[in-house]
């Protein structure tokens, strides 16, 4: 075959075989079930019972209490696949797919109604889940022992970190009590993260928590090694702004360097890096009130 | 004529023909007047009386008061052409054009001075609005019965919305009061969107509102049908930081996905999208306790 | 030489000059020394003992008190090379340049430990500068009358303007005392701006305050001319988010226009442009209360 000829069929064959690929791709996105329920646990923000950085102590009486969480479960809420925990399960998921989230209230304790509403998905009105007196559904006030199922979808817009949340008409004291986790998704063709790290920014008890804990020795640990690819994925939620800082790192945002990032109630980001520096380093709010109120952890990386 | 002699022509031709439009665009740069005037109005923050998501009801002698507003007029003061109101009337401009705000001040109830100061706009020092002792002049400090011409002009760097509010000797009191509106500018030959919302941000009488009121029921509902470009112009004034999010949509911001964004006093911006999501949708600040006290309102998207 | 030999030659020459040129440019990269001690200092947050605005006085019991600061040293310590001042001095560097602050606490008044910790920049753990409990080393914890030499490297993702701080054992009193001041560092071949200005947003003594000082006549007057390259390296410091704004000018960020900006304790930006405006403009914090209490200067362009 002549020169001409080979290049007359690669027009035609390369990009019928780019829409294959398309195609593939697209045939290949999932629904993703999970399967979430609100339980009732006693939950610590300070385990530990002590700040270590002032070496104060705290009573049990003052860090541990009642209170209402997501917690992940099997198929049909069968067995729990996780402890019931601050902030609930990460939803994950990439560009394209459904994601079906089988909510079932077990909040026998103080029986309020719950929901589940979700940031950063496509998903048609009924699946909103907040409580709208007079217009919202079944979705919106999910009583004591009944369910409800979520469906929604990763668009091109959805990729990011995106916080889910309680929005009945309990809301206000169901996310100070840390109804809420996070979504993430990826892109279609993305590999996920070496290492994610999930950071929920909260005032619980008079305490400002990561995770629903407060002050080294409480809040999460997060590891990596040199070489790593990591994520964070990072959230507020109630009434705080926070400023989010790791040391002895940056990231570009819209090309322009930074280390510390404002983060409202609600907003959600990402920040990413291939890890290249050894090192004990913290991670925190610099809130400095904040900060001496619990919301420093330590991030380690290893050789 | 050969195809090279046309191309030659063609090359000498379309840069003449482009330098004429944007003459002829330059030519049809417009001087956009405004007529305005303080006023003293009674302005209630929730004339329901009642917080229909939590039962709660409100005497007016906690919602109602006198305050000053800024109010629209056709030429010369003589009539108004519109209720005053806050936030007061939204000034729209091209790129290009003059903007020219007769300021009246009619405010003989509290008779304090007023001015307005413009955000994002050009002009110079003597149209800046802003009260400095010893240094600022008539445009800074306008005194009951008296008034003053400001004079904008709209820069390729003006393009978007931001807010204008009294920067006069009692600013704070006017702030706290609802002195404040929009400017909206866009481009030399975009089109303006089909639907427009103004999002005063602020707290007024110890409420948290929009555009002045609180709560479902009394904030805007804001209405629009799938197909329509719709763009939301947000700012916040006084002294409280916001997170701005409508339920079921989301916007880039830098090519980055969000659904939520910080927005602190006489910060602005605005987010465009072209609907496709029917519902009845909340918007909300999502610090908690500013949508308790009633910082919600609902935007409907009609088929 | 034919014109083909001649662009043959091309293609090898130019890459080899450019690198030529890298080398250079790499070779010029420099070791910058800056010598600095926290010194404690009598410091007035109201020189003046008046807010010219509300004709408020406020006596020297509530302004002045001693407290702890960074000062500039000459080689070795041996002689100040300024007053000791909230914000400490400006430090500077390239993009490639290794930075050695060489610190020595002299603080015999309180006798507390200090310490420095830079964002921005690259460096290894022990020039971290951040107290941690049972890991931090002798750089986190600078007793009185020690010293330690933190080593720094600017790398392209650091180039913009930074907050260093105290992080040691004190941090919260230190940081509210007015121990932190700022980094600026531009890329390799960039000239530096006509102007630069430091601005540091802070809470002291019930005040708010520019670079320590509260209210017109003692906040910072920056000048400049038509014409002036000017650049603001803006940051918050403490428990405070507030919103940046200077009068009659706007700028970008990622594309868009704004003249108002959001900055969070620690977060920190730079705003720049070629000053066109003559006038005595204010810049000032948005955030209504904290341009009551202090937060507000002028910015004075000549022609």
């Amino acid at each position: 075959m002549r020169r001409s000829a080979l290049r007359r069929v690669g027009r035609v064959l390369v990009p019928a075989l780019v829409a294959l690929g398309t195609l593939t791709t697209q045939a290949a996105a999932a629904t993703r079930d999970y399967w979430v329920a609100a339980v009732p646990v006693q939950w610590d923000v300070v385990p530990s019972g002590t700040d270590p950085m002032m070496g104060t102590t705290y009573p049990k009486s003052q860090t541990r209490d009642w209170t209402v969480v997501y917690r992940l479960y099997d198929r049909g809420w069968r067995h729990p696949r996780a402890a019931g925990a601050v902030p609930g399960p990460l939803i994950r998921a990439r560009v394209g797919d459904r994601i079906r989230v089988h909510f079932k209230n077990l909040d026998f304790r103080f029986r309020n109604s719950h929901s589940m509403h979700f940031h950063g998905v496509h998903y048609a009105f009924p699946s909103d889940g907040s409580y709208i007196p007079g217009i919202s559904g079944r979705g919106a006030d999910v009583r004591p022992g009944q369910a409800f199922t979520y469906v929604l979808r990763a668009g091109r817009d959805s990729v990011g970190a995106w916080p889910y949340h309680d929005h009945g008409p309990a809301m206000d004291a169901s996310i100070a009590g840390g109804m809420y986790g996070m979504l993430s998704i990826i892109s279609r063709r993305a590999r996920w993260p070496d290492r994610e790290f999930v950071v929920a920014l909260s005032s619980m008890r008079g305490f400002m928590t990561i995770n629903g804990r407060a002050f080294l020795g409480n809040t999460p640990v997060f590891r990596a090694r040199v070489g790593d690819r990591v994520r964070w994925d990072v959230m507020s939620m109630g009434d705080d702004f926070h400023t989010f800082h790791v040391h002895g790192h940056r990231w570009l945002r819209g090309g322009v360097p930074e280390d510390v990032r404002t983060v409202g109630p609600a907003e959600s980001f990402t920040v990413s890096w291939r890890e290249r520096s050894p090192g004990a380093w913290y991670y925190h709010c610099h809130v400095e009130s904040h900060m001496m109120a619990g919301m420093i952890g330590l991030y380690v990386v290893g050789r």
